[in-house]
């Protein structure tokens, strides 16, 4: 299956992604992207699953963030998890066997994550989990949950497999990311062993769940950044073709500028997410800032990319099946997921100052 | 009714309004506003007009946009037409009993209405009809169509009943203004009496159509106002209530800046709307440059403070219910539709350098 | 003496404004526009002083901000003074006889007036100011200047002549306001009679300095709006006569693009200027949050007309004596001072919430 | 000599480079960073030219200025002169023996440069050169000047020496670039030997001064990029340190909120000017394309960076000594030079659907 095949206006109409699309994914080796040969992965580089990311955002926010949110447990397990972890989930993930849900927000904590109020408590060898998360994307399907909850007082990441206990509660009609098949999800006094538990208590927020945020938001930029040049892509492809008086549209100086504008900020997006990728390959200490940024910049240009682009095909761009139409809802909301703009900025803002601070400045 | 009652939510996410609340607008003499009382109007002043359209605005843009279209028959007929049009129509049309479309955009012409490709044939005391236009609002609807097309070669805009060699083809899944039941509508050699001929031929798109538009793009205007205050509101009660770590998100300077730029926009929008309901008041000459640029001003605010909503709302504005994320959708098509921002932009241009070449002014 | 015979660009160049300009102001009865007639000023509306302001401003800066201070210390005098006060201080600031300075701002408190370090101490009949007050517009040349200081620890207004221990320290190369005679200002223990307190103590920040203030920020927002004015006409003059191969810039779509949303930014920057006017002129509760909105909106749109100005103009923008080049270093003064860009935003949203929450909303 | 011990704020008051600065240069081996070491160069790559001049950029656009324009009369010279002209002049320009000037604009042709007035006339082994350029960089200094015209109605390009018949105007005043000692320069009638004519007449422009303008835009791109991340450390010291209510400016979101703008921005085109350098150094085809958005991009970066850090240094950026109040001034005109950022607009746009027709990319 290649992207350009893909039915990703049907299924956002639809509301769902077609169970045999995920099988496809997986078949290709999606999920396992950068994940390491022995665990089943394909032991690739961030700058090819950046890559693969921008490209099948490009077509489908939804298999975007399907791939997302799987290299998003994936990735902290792969990190933080026993070798026993590894060995027994990863593989699973990487074929598709498991569908991860990545189980976090809740209802009151918003963007402050330390403020969950899922409780796991520890019995014998089990632990307990109750609480109710929210806006969980693919909640609907997911088979295996990676939860932020406390743990005696202090945050902790548990794998919860669906099952008795775990109810989940679709989420419909939503602006964007609509076959995403979002779902808020419940556990009530579900019981997992104590192995589930990934790291120690305290380390749960800031390093579990902190790698697959990252991870996420790796992702995100990069399919943000294949929305931005497919945004410019039809631009291009409209303006070329569409003529009023005899003149095709690109000839108006109006459009070829903002043709123009959207192309830098894409090409700037695609810049600031290769550099993110160089320095997740090697490891350098500011590749964390260096995928906030990739990341708020490349959903800053999906989203004015895609409002120039619903602008200059008109009538077109506003169809039910119009690519950039869709990308207008769905580039939205990449800007309020994974770290809002606002977020962001305060991110790369205290990375900046702490950065002047240690190093006097330039 | 109340604006305040509309399910406005429910009717964009069924895609129709229902026939109960096109009555209750007409009993509440809301398609009669402007129209002199000896026609059914209640003789009201642009500012009247405006203020009504802001209210509904705010709630439901596809009523707006029944109000507006009505409105833009009625005014192009209370204008152009002759005594018997005025006195046929203008009543019917204030109580509802007629609903209008507007049919002058076609597939090839783009904005430029004067390549229309509609043909009227004149055959004794009748006209022949043959053409099909495209995103008529309401067009599902509409019982008496006024149709650009072209006579002896001369544009000239002539009202066509719905009836036999009428046929509809209705629009679904459009990004926004889902309930205004838009459609593209074939006129196949309907035959009508020469007295549907409104104005001259010669004057069908310079005079008859331009004072429809001209009324659409003002009545559109501070239905965007509406809109753009609306989200403000919206903004200002959620970062109230909304709490994070026990402080309310309004504390936040984030938001109060970006609640700021929002209100002065919509502000400003307001004003730029009220200047040009007193310029129309006063029959000033540049009354209507001065609506164009009330209409782009406010349908940029409407956009912006929508984006801006969905943004502070996070997942409450992309919530299938959400006033400001219906906003956000509506929004975009108000800078498309009766003259795309760049086409304003070209307009008040236009116009600006026109009035300096004449007043040479500092 | 007319705006238009102002040598602004040789002023601007000098760093000061001659005497005698300063003479021809009083004499036009700039100084008293709305001052009441029994204190020697015109008793004109706030609009005529808006709009004396947009003229005036639309050349120089500097002589606009000869009239803001002249008009804030009389404003405030006018308003909190003794009777006596008004009648010793208005007639001599209205006739120029007096020009004043407005001495808040210190070196540590930045925007927060509150925190201001000099001090006023009762003895007898006398008052002692010691203090240094900075960046005090034409405190090179000011005779009278209203003084915040702190008496017996609350915040108090004195007015304090020019005479021994009076030391003024000019500011010269600043970006913009090159003329208004800058300096920084030394009181070393001045000795002034009790009757020149304006106000009871604890009202000299909240009361005194506020109305000056206010009435600081108006009369900017008019000058802002007479600069963007001017940016539109400059540029609407420069592209209609510039010719590159034959065809003037302004046949360009990017010229007209520009051009039109310098003028809607200009225009909206008006009407929320008249609209300020009229709560003002009406007694609004409001005035004061739409003076605010007013002078943040027509700064901001005085800076960005003015870049585009230079940009359109190119070379002769940029020019040792173009208009616009100069309004490009002036407007970005207007959005720091009397109220920074953010201090206005905070303002704004501040006054919108309080609103909101006693209103209900919207 | 290190960029950090420049004199800056002294030069640009002064509106002059000190001789001792341009030989201080020279010796540094910056006027020939990336020419071929067989011809004085460093031969280094365009990533370390491009590296060199953002640390000059930093500090003083000027002398940035001077190593730009050194290297693009040289970089033309390189590319497309005699084996003659290139031993002849490139040693003597890398070692700063002569100064060259870039002698190409003229009043009436604007951006057009195909309309120059200039007239070269062949008569036996001497050319005639009469024609007036304007705003010639270092044109008050320049040794040898590479000047368009029209040789037999062909355009062409020739080196002319300073001498006889070479008058020059300093331009003083000028809103930015104070200390490039610009100057509009007049040939009267100056004879040279037919071995200055750079590659034959018809190649002037498109190849001779393509070559020359796409150097100047590649190093104009990397001082953009220098001083939009010094307006980021400027902001990032000065929010730091400066404390008001004893909170330091950085403590305030909205301060954050402006530096992470900035910072992205700053990265962004530093991102686009290192793939410009890669492209170059790899020979692309895309690289003067590249160049291009570098070059829009990091004028935009430095432009709207340098009016943040003055808003956000408050009367500290307005001082005369301020390093960002200069940078306000001069990225001013880097967004009007070597292609301004509307020609660069429909530039790159052009480029873009050159390749979108080729490629039919999706």
């Amino acid at each position: 299956m290649r992207p350009a095949e893909f039915d990703a206006a049907g299924w956002d109409e639809g509301g769902a992604l077609p169970a045999e699309v995920r099988d496809a994914v997986a078949r290709a080796g999606w999920f396992g992207v950068d994940l390491p040969t022995e665990h089943g992965g394909r032991g690739g580089s961030q700058a090819e699953l950046g890559e693969l990311c921008a490209e099948i955002g490009a077509v489908c926010s939804s298999v975007r963030a399907l791939v997302t949110v799987q290299g998003m447990v994936s990735a902290a397990i792969a990190r933080w998890g026993t070798d026993e972890q590894r060995s027994t989930w990863l593989p699973a993930l990487a074929a598709g066997e498991h569908l991860a849900g990545f189980a976090a927000t809740e209802s009151g904590a918003g963007t402050e994550l330390s403020a969950v109020d899922t409780r796991f408590e520890r019995t014998g060898g089990e632990i307990t989990v109750t609480g109710e998360k929210r806006w969980v994307t693919f909640g609907q399907e997911a088979t295996v949950f990676l939860v932020l909850g406390k743990l005696d007082g202090r945050l902790a990441a548990v794998l919860v497999e669906k099952g008795a206990g775990v109810s989940t509660d679709p989420v419909r009609g939503q602006l964007g990311l609509r076959a995403a098949m979002v779902a808020h999800v419940r556990f009530d006094g579900v019981r997992v062993p104590v192995g589930n538990l990934v790291a120690s208590p305290g380390f749960g927020l800031s390093h579990v769940i902190a790698t697959a945020l990252d991870h996420g938001r790796f992702t995100v930029a990069w399919g943000c950044a294949g929305m931005a040049a497919a945004c410019v892509a039809d631009v291009a492809d409209h303006t070329v073709r569409r003529r009023q008086d005899a003149v095709p549209l690109a000839a108006h100086q109006l459009v070829r500028s903002m043709l123009a504008r959207m192309a830098v900020d894409a090409t700037a997006a695609r810049e600031l997410c290769l550099s993110a990728a160089r320095a997740r390959d090697a490891g350098e200490p500011g590749a964390v800032a260096g995928t906030v940024m990739a990341k708020y910049a490349a959903a800053r240009a999906a989203a004015s990319a895609s409002q120039d682009a619903v602008q200059l095909l008109g009538s077109a761009g506003c169809a039910s099946d119009s690519r950039v139409g869709r990308f207008f809802r769905d580039a939205k909301v990449m800007q309020i997921i994974e770290g809002s703009d606002q977020v962001s900025e305060l991110h790369i803002a205290d990375h900046l100052l702490r950065e002047h601070r240690v190093g006097g400045k330039a």
